[in-house]
């Protein structure tokens, strides 16, 4: 036998043990849980698994990967569906999901601070008596330090923005083991340069967030939700333009198209909804207000071939049609057996949304796969899902041709390639187009400066 | 006569003077307007002073100015408060003025187009007929590119947000010259680092901010306006705290103490009123929406010894009142002719608000000296104006010293030294108190990577 050189990541390996004990791990299961998200990509397996608990132990397992040039990847839910989770080169997954605690909840300043591993219904839950909520909601069980990590939104953002408006301050561990602390308590404040802003979006390249103080919102006096279905859709996208366009401040305002209905029907038991474009609204505020909002929504409707509202008024009614919506994901895999799916997540301005949806819809269509659209469209935001079968070697290619060529018509349109899941691996290829080749490098200069040796999820929004 | 070396600022003030003729300017006046803002620091003259119309001219007088190591110091109206136009190392004062063309509005994506130099004033006159409005409005005629600088915002930001909310993209020119654009046309993103909001509040540290995009508003459909006065200061900002914790979303909530009534009612003729602690309200939304905001509101202050409202709903008299409210910086200068004043800034979570104003306004007090206190207090942010006699040696100082315990007073609760009126020069010696050592090493590490020669807006924010 020759004697092996021993890797840098064995170092680090050896090191965390003695931090770490159990929590770092080699196994072999354990690695493959770690070595992607809910996306489509190859899977990499990590050389081990780290469960952190503290921030010191985050501080300590960083400094030592910076010491040995071992990349870091950070581990939430693993429901990214970009690759961010996926570890590309190696070394070490950094799972944060045994930090879960909610450490503070201020019923005065609504606000709260939780560890990064606590998702967003944990912390719903927590809240509920409180009279408080967390508005952003992604469809995923995701961990809210992920959701920070990617910019996330979901259904609420069309009324309470998107977690970038949540949050008021961040720990974050730096590539080096350094902590600092962001932001403040303040709802506002022109005190130097906008860390918060940086490290919200920057998908684990710049430092990993272990700490998170939100922005919590009250729990509205009255809530109502409705669906109102449309024969085309057209007239679904045209109403949702009005009313975004008139200043409604509806509270959600969601698109399923016909194929979408189609999977959810069947997938989430929904009765008496008809096989079409449908939109789910809902509606926060006074009694007199949601009423007010809700009528000025109906006229519109009414106007682009709806048939009439249906009401879900019963909380229990309402939550049951919220978590179909959340579900779609599912049920629109569920709607093939066996097969998996793409999902785009163009972004447009709200007066190009008909042109970017309906052509996305028919270019979809013509590709032969089962397609379906969901939409936060009070946004300018979509999905279109494209279907894929495992088994069918060309299946995933055209696939991804099929996701390039929606995301063309969005930047033809002046939109962005991702609303809300953010660059990963799947979408590098559009980070320049959209931004230039010197705002590219502003970023890369801010990469570089934070960190240097680029041990922090490498591989991940820029292409080298 | 011995020859003189030529200083490097020469060779760019003859290069620039070829690109801008009569706009590059050395006159001795020209330079004394361009030595200091409205704040009390010590005036600098610049060497010269660019008047650029253009994006070109901006890219090539930075590059000129990089080349040449010199510093440039944007200018707008020269309305701040912190230091932030003082050219404290001399070079090129950049004034950005004449840039204030409305390049675009876009209706039906309710977003515009403008170069820096537009005011906020020019931009509502411009949108009146379109039945948008854009709401960000400090209290002087500043330009729009010197409200992103600062992080800016004002009265409405309570519902609105502030300018960092508005903004969705921006043209900047670098340190070096280079031109890039950030952010973009749809509402929400998860494409990159957030460098839209890195510029924002970078007071001019980070490059020169050309263009603006910036989201606008819907005109509600129904705005009132109302005044309610109190016995006490502590009952006004009891009510403050009440109203933002019950959700209430008013869209302008503001407190003058007496001392400021006082000087407002002298300097803006209002007729009615008495020289007690007052709050000025404002509502938007639909008829019905307003007037249970109103109820509401007016339930809140009757509880805490409020002696009832008084409307302003014909739009002549809310315009009186809320340009009273915005003079009212000049209301407390003239209320001692020859004084001159000092503004602290600081902004508190929304609960430790009275211990905040209540405290500082006792302390103020004490120094004998004319004081008056104006808040947009449902941000948790208030001016405490300290007046001072600029013929007496000690009065700045002691001014100085009183701003300096208002804002320590700030920070043990748990605020920030500044809630729009930034760092500058004035605040540099709290920015490394509120954030720490490492995180400021961090925004230190983020400006050498963006200018490296540090030429952009040099001594500003950082102290060196």
């Amino acid at each position: 036998m020759t004697a092996i050189t021993p890797r840098p990541v064995d170092a680090v390996i050896a090191a965390a043990r003695e931090l770490l004990g159990e929590r770092l791990s080699t196994n072999a299961t354990v690695r493959e849980q770690h070595a992607k998200g809910e996306d489509s990509t190859t899977p990499t397996l990590p050389d081990a698994v780290a469960f952190v608990r503290t921030t010191e132990e985050v501080s300590r397992l960083l400094a030592l990967c910076h010491r040995h040039d071992v990349p870091v990847t950070p581990f939430g839910a693993g429901t990214s569906l970009e690759g961010h989770v996926n570890p590309v080169r190696g070394g070490i997954s950094l799972d944060l999901s045994q930090m879960a605690a909610i450490l503070e909840v201020n019923a005065e300043d609504m606000d709260c601070v939780i560890e990064p591993g606590v998702t967003r219904q944990q912390l719903n839950e927590h809240l509920r008596d409180k009279g408080m909520f967390f508005p952003v909601d992604p469809g995923s069980h995701c961990t809210i330090g992920g959701m920070v990590a990617t910019r996330a939104s979901g259904t609420n953002a069309v009324r309470y923005g998107t977690i970038r408006e949540q949050v008021l301050g961040l720990e974050v561990v730096l590539a080096d083991g350094r902590v600092i602390e962001t932001g403040g308590r303040t709802r506002k404040a022109a005190n130097g340069y906008d860390l918060t802003r940086m490290f919200i979006g920057s998908e684990g390249t710049l430092g990993v967030v272990t700490r998170v103080r939100l922005r919590l919102h009250g729990i509205p006096e009255a809530m109502s939700a409705a669906v109102v279905q449309f024969d085309a859709l057209e007239g679904a996208v045209q109403s949702v333009i009005e009313v975004m366009q008139m200043g409604i401040p509806v509270a959600r305002i969601e698109l399923l198209d016909d194929d979408m209905m189609a999977a959810c029907i069947g997938f989430s038991k929904l009765e008496g909804y008809a096989v079409r474009t449908t939109l789910f609204l809902e509606f926060h505020g006074t009694d007199a207000g949601v009423r007010e909002q809700a009528e000025a929504v109906e006229a519109i409707t009414a106007g682009h071939g709806a048939s009439g509202f249906q009401w879900a008024t019963d909380p229990a009614e309402r939550a049951k049609l919220w978590k179909a919506r959340h579900d779609s994901y599912w049920a629109g895999i569920a709607s093939r057996p066996g097969w998996k799916a793409l999902t785009t997540d163009v972004c447009v301005p709200i007066s190009r949304l008909a042109e970017a949806l309906v052509g996305a819809k028919r270019e979809a269509q013509a590709l032969g796969h089962p397609t379906c659209i969901v939409g936060h469209v009070g946004d300018g935001n979509f999905h279109q899902m494209v279907l894929y079968d495992p088994a069918d070697p060309q299946g995933l290619e055209r696939a991804w041709d099929m996701d390039r060529r929606i995301v063309e018509r969005g930047l033809a349109l002046g939109g962005t390639c991702s609303g809300e899941h953010g660059i990963g691996l799947g979408k590098r290829e559009f980070l320049e187009r959209e931004h230039g080749a010197e705002a590219l490098s502003v970023m890369r200069g801010i990469k570089q400066a934070l960190d240097p040796k680029g041990i922090l999820n490498p591989g991940k929004m820029f292409r080298n």
